[in-house]
């Protein structure tokens, strides 16, 4: 009945990234941290890796340049918090969470010291309570900077995802013939992901049969799984807390047409010019821009109408991002996807997407 | 390939829906509303129900007084959002959300105009960028006024969703005996959801064994379902875009203590109490009460550490909250749960959950 023998390796490795975090806060000037992201508080402590309505949390840390480190929440996760963390700091809040915590930091700290707090995501009420008893200042991607660079083990969790995700794309031209709709095909690949040992999908699966397909976002809705259509399948699924995320386009039928034939060329073309420049040293805006270039000299850049690519770790979507603006320089354990598509409203679209890790040397295609 | 017909339907909803929205915004002296939560959203538009990382999301509506209302997405949403809104007042913006969406506003409304926003949504970063363009005013829960209220047709969705979950619980005990671990019981439970229609969980479903019912928020582990052990199940399912939630405490064994048994008599006991209470113009507190009373009454109240309920509806936590705090009194067409718990960190707890609906002369348990 009690936690399994790995949550005490955890511990570790959760306290030694906060003292790496405590580095970043002296080196700011900042005596403490807030850190309410969900994925930031994870990384940091094992504790609820996913916060499942955006307008509920389940606590957030209280990190000290000087230590201790305290975590907040509430009595539902009261037993939970203790067996992941020093009964001592562990925080519980009630109904005045704000107040409750500022007054507990306020404490804490000498007078005048200034808390750090994650701008991008605390939202304007709770700020407003916090700032009447601490000295605040935004201080947004601490947490992020080292959550970037993936470990041995963030690697080696998030090739389990991905070995799941080629097994299940490999399994794919199989089943779609026999599909009967986006939605119970849809179904049927999250069926394979659990059955194959993931926790959950690592976001909402997009299945986009003919013009659905152009949209980059589609649900998987009652649009049938049609014999001379394209096919866009973009999912990808979570293993050991870590997430993968692949996308393919198929062609259902003996007649593709020449539009899904060269779209599917030029596609893949980018994405190979693209891949092919991954390495560390490299510009992110620049991987994009290779992809963009090949797009403009097919004259079809217009119809690429998303990034690049974007890293993948403990969320689906996080940094670095591949896009013209990214000021990142790529760094051996990088995980990013690399992901065009071209979409045509008349007809549908094609992207394909796969995870690149950023080696010493130059890179490795997951 | 194109959308079904039941869309246009939503599209007239989707239109009162905001027309109600637009006469509180006159009430309250608001020219303007940035609605970001996704679920309130959703509500005013048929767009994307759920922003699933709490960081990222995929858009807000522009809410005006005297009309028209702006869509806001991004590239990758544009055609979705075609799909469902007239195409003139989708606004795509690019990496400068928020300065993009100021200027928009700006540009629609007479100088000197009071643009409300969700202030416990919304986060600072964002805030502080629309702040440099528009005269803001907090305006949180509007939207949430008017969802607080089922109609019929909602109604109807949820009772779908809940009849689901009735199935769901009279099959349990048939499977229980033979279930591995809570992670093999979760799943099992997820796919007879979705086989039997569910479009998803609701929530991240919870099966607890033995010691880890006593975290009222337990995530599904690898304790094996052994014999002489509680088995806590509080799962939900979506239907048709609303939620279902409900709570069962089983026995697995012929010899339930007495501990159980009593905890069991008790909360079932506080359950009746509270729910006899339910009907239009109680209040929310007074239901609490009723619970909380009677474990007082037993001298068990302080191992009852959560809130006897909530509503349910496009969330799975919504308006009203049933706890000592709340303002809110009971109306017709509100939906919520009485879900009174007890946790012994020793053996386990028991939490037993029901919907029910206010209706014009009283309750009615769904």
């Amino acid at each position: 009945m009690d936690i399994t023998d790995s949550s005490s390796i955890n511990v570790e490795r959760f306290t030694a990234r906060r003292e790496a975090l405590r580095l970043l806060l002296r080196e700011k000037g900042l005596d403490a941290l807030i850190v309410s992201l969900d994925a930031n508080r994870f990384y940091l402590s094992g504790f609820e890796l996913q916060d499942h309505q955006v307008n509920e949390s389940a606590g957030c840390l209280v990190i000290r340049a000087k230590g201790p480190d305290t975590l907040c929440t509430d009595a539902r996760y009261h037993a939970a918090a203790c067996r992941l963390w020093d009964a001592d700091q562990v925080f519980i809040y009630g109904a005045d969470s704000a107040d409750a915590i500022a007054a507990m930091i306020k404490k804490s700290l000498p007078s005048g010291a200034v808390t750090g707090f994650e701008a991008r995501i605390v939202n304007v009420a709770l700020y407003q309570r916090l700032a009447l008893a601490l000295r605040l200042e935004p201080a947004d991607g601490l947490v992020e900077q080292l959550r970037i660079i993936k470990d041995a083990d963030e690697i080696a969790r998030i090739e389990k995802a991905v070995g799941i995700n080629h097994a299940l794309m490999a399994w794919l031209p199989s089943v779609i013939p026999g599909a009967e709709d986006e939605e119970t095909l849809a179904w049927g690949i999250e069926r394979f992901f659990r059955e194959s040992g993931a926790s959950s999908l690592s976001f909402p699966s997009i299945v986009a049969v003919g013009k659905n397909a152009a949209l980059p976002h589609a649900i998987p809705g009652k649009t049938p799984i049609a014999e001379e259509h394209c096919v866009l399948v973009d999912v990808g699924c979570r293993v050991d807390d870590y997430c993968s995320d692949q996308t393919r386009t198929f062609w259902l039928g003996a007649k593709p047409p020449a539009c899904f034939l060269d779209t599917m060329d030029q596609v893949r073309s980018a994405q190979e010019k693209a891949i092919a420049m991954i390495g560390p040293g490299v510009a992110a805006s620049a991987v994009y821009a290779a992809a963009w270039d090949y797009f403009k000299a097919k004259g079809v850049e217009k119809f690429f109408t998303h990034g690049l690519g974007h890293g993948v770790g403990l969320q689906t979507h996080e940094g670095p991002s591949l896009n013209p603006r990214s000021q990142v320089v790529l760094e051996p354990g990088m995980v990013v996807t690399v992901e065009p598509g071209l979409y045509y409203p008349e007809w549908g679209g094609v992207r394909w997407e796969y995870m690149v890790l950023v080696t010493e040397d130059g890179h490795r295609v997951l």
